[in-house]
């Protein structure tokens, strides 16, 4: 989609290509982690997990779209937003590692705020 | 992640993981195409356009997020959300294709709906 | 808001107002009463009325948006959101009556929810 | 509905439940304004007002259920998110504000984008 675009990308588009599709794999990611947490047994060592799943899907989520527009972009909202971004992914990242083996959907989860928060760093580091 | 949940999926997992992917594909196909409509000359024939991917786009990430959950799922709030959405994404990809001739976006995002609206009635089908 | 658009509202404007507060309302709502639940020592109990806060949450925020815009309405997805977002509100405040007294936001979100439901169920009436 | 929460608020009350009301505020008339904004004879003018102010009202939407959120808060991730949503406001609210002597929903949309912008920063002041 980014290619039919009329305009040009405003960074490299390898990096944007990236972070969108990181964005929307974390955002799925945390919103199936946060409801997986929900029907564990041990429910009550998960609570921090779920707050943290929630809040990473919901940033994720607004920075996949703000990445995703190309018209008119501006580059201190669009460093802001990954840079926010990519602290989330790095707190519920490490969040889920520590459940990661009690919990398969823990240790995905950390895989794809990983990748994520990786992405969104080089996204900061194009727009220089 | 779906087969990493402590529970069982609440209708057949096949249709509702079709319909999670397809429905985040939407959500990110709309958003690109309403923003490649901003950038285009003919802004004033794709003010339908951008309208109606802005409502499949929130239509579709809120569907995502509520097929991805699968603690306690309610049927009910299951199949009135997929029918909107398939409604949505009907209405949507019949604008898109009246522009899919001209911006390749359209044509893409026309594809995104047309899928998504599949896969969306049949999990309406799945749940009976 | 409403009366700054340069074209006229879609429907009659009482009921489409009502209907954007009362979902921004029950969004925030629902996001803090999902919240407030993980906070409680009987989470157990709680577990449904996390899920169906989170889906109605959801809902609600893409049906404010949706019912917000006014140009290039379409009647079709304006009436299958609404009545949408119309079940997530009866199901959610259903949940959340069955705690409320227990919970003051359990309370308070289905009072929410009650009045969500009911002027989303205007709109649909309004639109005929 | 913060003060019925089970556990305390991570730091002050009032500017977390200003910060919460003006990010709602602020999603809402960003929606109202870009939408407006199609509908004008002049949107060639108003295209970068478009895409800030969808920008600005999915980082608001983001920051309200993120600020709601009272368990288990992460003063990183909180103090990211307002930070974020601050410089949001602030582009968006300076490019309305161009257009407010032309369009009152830019005017009304600036005011609410500058008084988020500033509960913003309180509420990263008071985080300290």
């Amino acid at each position: 989609m980014l290619e039919a675009h009329p305009g040009g990308a405003a960074i490299e588009s390898a990096a944007l290509l990236a972070c969108i599709d990181a964005c929307f794999d974390c955002a799925q990611s945390c919103t199936a982690c946060a409801d997986a947490d929900l029907g564990e047994d041990d429910i009550g060592m998960l609570i921090r997990c779920i707050r943290l799943c929630l809040d990473c899907s919901d940033l994720c989520d607004a920075t996949a779209r703000i990445v995703t527009r190309q018209t008119a972009a501006d580059l201190d909202v669009l460093r802001v937003t990954v840079e926010a971004c990519a602290v989330a992914c790095r707190v519920c990242g490490d969040e889920c590692e520590r459940h990661a083996s009690h919990h398969e959907h823990c240790r995905l989860c950390a895989e794809s705020c990983r990748r994520c928060e990786d992405v969104c760093n080089a996204v900061v580091a194009a727009i220089g």
